[in-house]
């Protein structure tokens, strides 16, 4: 048991996720916590790390206020995609150090009101504006694969339809259904080779996670590891896709930290496949499987429920959404509830050891982007 | 000396402070970025903490990227006016526990590009749609103090007049100038009872600190105690003015880790006077000059530079100018200069101890803000 274990996930909760622009940032933080909190069965913490990209500034106060949570040290953290589990990471060192004995890392974002599509790039953002938007950026990705043959345009769609089948067994999923390979490679396409069903949709919602010391007792969720890390600027003479480079590192520092042999010893996973390829890439670089082989193991069933590295059970960023703050304590929501043994039948049989990644690259999307990984263990 | 010592400021540096809607964030934080680099003699960091309000997401990564610094994990916290003193704080602690070795803390703002004036309430904030802007939260404060006789029109104005005496010597302040009382009595009204040279103005600006772990050389700046904490929602009925309250908890919590007798062993101190009610109220909550003395300690000289306790003598947010993210390091960086003897004409003579004081508001201003108090010496 690794010294990283004297940290335990409490309790965690999420809102449903989904287009819910009728709702506002406390309803949708307010079902999260209060989740959380009934979970953890406390009433209150000594400090509160929030992740969120796009609400205005000040609102993390004003949810917590709504909630009867004042008085306590509370800091907003922004870091893209990832600022979800950066508040995890941050809520997770202050609890490591005893600088804080219970700590809530929460996360939201209404991104209905926000943007009417895909994020629309600040004046800053030269890439961004240049036509290089995240579909953009993805596809290019997915270009290089179906170009190099380490992937095909179906084993692209396979992802979808994966993704698409968990979230059928998730009632907190925006979307979800039994796409054929066709049904995802004829829908509207987006950023060529990638289609509307291999894009995650435009989501609200919040999630929470509630961190303490670890009691020790049976059952109880702990931290294995975390690791935190920005990349360097993507170099197109890179042999990589931009991301893999950022993630294989941080996940070696999470496994390394975790003191697992290999990534493969975990059981079950959560990446950020904000689009198919984002999986398919994001598992290479994982090691969770071979390079050039993620695209065949989601075709093949490898990384779907069942299978010997079952990826996304909860349906992942394509089908459960992707509210960008909180994503990330979804993803950590859901993995505390697999290693819980508590997902019907979306459950992975024996979950034992979990892993969360999210990958964010800021706005401007070759810049040094941020990463978190984390590795979860149910004693 | 406190345990808390372990810690160095290595290096600061600030950008000159002032309406500059001509150029960008990116320009701005190099310019301080690159001082506090030439200032600590390294030219890297392990990781970085960023404190904005109002930049748009991401732009920290293009900022840092600009600058050449990817790579390393990069945070970008917000926490209203005390977003910078928060960063620092994080950076603190990562170099406290041993997370990071070198760390970098940067506040960056542009408010010119941003508003007009005062900042506009959001949507979500029903007290300052209501009309609780910062401003009209600051009068109902300087009104109960000439209620109550705890100050006079005349006190509160001696405010101005000396922050902006001190900053005729500061030469990166935004505005500075030799006016009488009744030259600021006479300014234009922005919220009765305040003038608009009791008023910080619309800033932009930047400033960062570098911390490392203490040497234990003659002439290092250490940090003795740093608090952060966040308020409760004021309460009408208390006896205290909106503010008091957490300057008071927070200062509490500094200055008992820090390990000293009382706040007035403090040589100097930069406070957080984004109205003259707030120097008034601050110094009074933090210890400095006996509760209702506020408005007498600055008319008689007590808290100008010469007197016993010397407050503000960079010019404060009044003069100096008040870019929400930058402010906190801003403070930090001007009391790194007096203990370190170099602030020239404006030096307090012997500094030897000194303490940072933010307080911010969330953007609704009644809610549960936060307040970051930082104790630092000279060895």
């Amino acid at each position: 048991m690794s010294a990283r274990s004297s940290v335990a996930v409490a309790g965690v909760g999420t809102s449903r996720f989904g287009r819910q622009p009728e709702r506002d940032l406390l309803g949708l933080a307010w079902e999260a916590v209060h989740e959380a909190f009934v979970d953890a069965d406390v009433d209150g913490v000594d400090a509160v790390w929030v992740g969120t990209v796009f609400a205005p500034a000040g609102v993390a106060q004003r949810v917590l206020r709504a909630m009867g949570i004042t008085g306590v040290p509370v800091v907003t953290v922004e870091n893209a995609c990832a600022s979800g589990t950066t508040a995890f990471a941050e809520a997770h060192e202050a609890v490591r150090t005893g600088r804080y004995g219970r700590v809530l890392a929460l996360g939201v974002e209404q991104m209905s009101t926000a943007f009417a599509g895909a994020i629309t790039p600040e004046a800053t953002d030269p890439e961004g504006r240049a036509g290089l938007a995240l579909p953009a950026l993805y596809a290019m990705s997915a270009a290089r694969y179906l170009h190099v043959g380490a992937a095909t345009s179906e084993q692209l769609a396979a992802v979808s339809v994966k993704n698409h089948a968990h979230a059928v067994h998730n009632p907190r999923a925006q979307y979800s259904g039994r796409y054929s390979v066709e049904e995802v490679l004829a829908s509207r396409m987006i950023a060529d080779p990638l289609t509307v069903l291999q894009c995650c949709p435009t989501s609200d919602g919040a999630a929470a996670a509630i961190l303490t010391p670890a009691s020790g007792s049976a059952g109880e969720v702990v931290v294995r590891g975390v690791a935190l890390r920005s990349g360097t600027p993507w170099n197109q003479d890179s042999p990589h896709v931009w991301g893999y480079d950022i993630v294989r590192d941080t996940a070696e520092l999470a496994v390394t930290e975790a003191g697992l042999d290999a990534v493969t010893d975990v059981d079950v996973v959560e990446v950020h496949d904000a689009f198919t390829i984002g999986e398919i890439v994001t598992t290479e670089a994982l090691g969770l499987v071979p390079p050039g082989d993620g695209g065949r193991a989601a075709a093949t069933g490898t990384t779907a429920l069942g299978g010997s590295h079952p990826v996304n059970p909860s349906g992942g960023l394509l089908s459960r959404g992707h509210p960008l703050g909180a994503t990330g304590l979804a993803q950590i929501a859901e993995i505390t509830w697999q290693l819980r043994r508590g997902c019907g039948s979306r459950q992975v049989e024996g979950a034992r050891l979990g892993l969360v990644e999210t990958m964010g690259g800021g706005v401007s999307v070759l810049d040094g982007n941020a990463c978190v990984v984390t590795v979860l263990e149910s004693r």
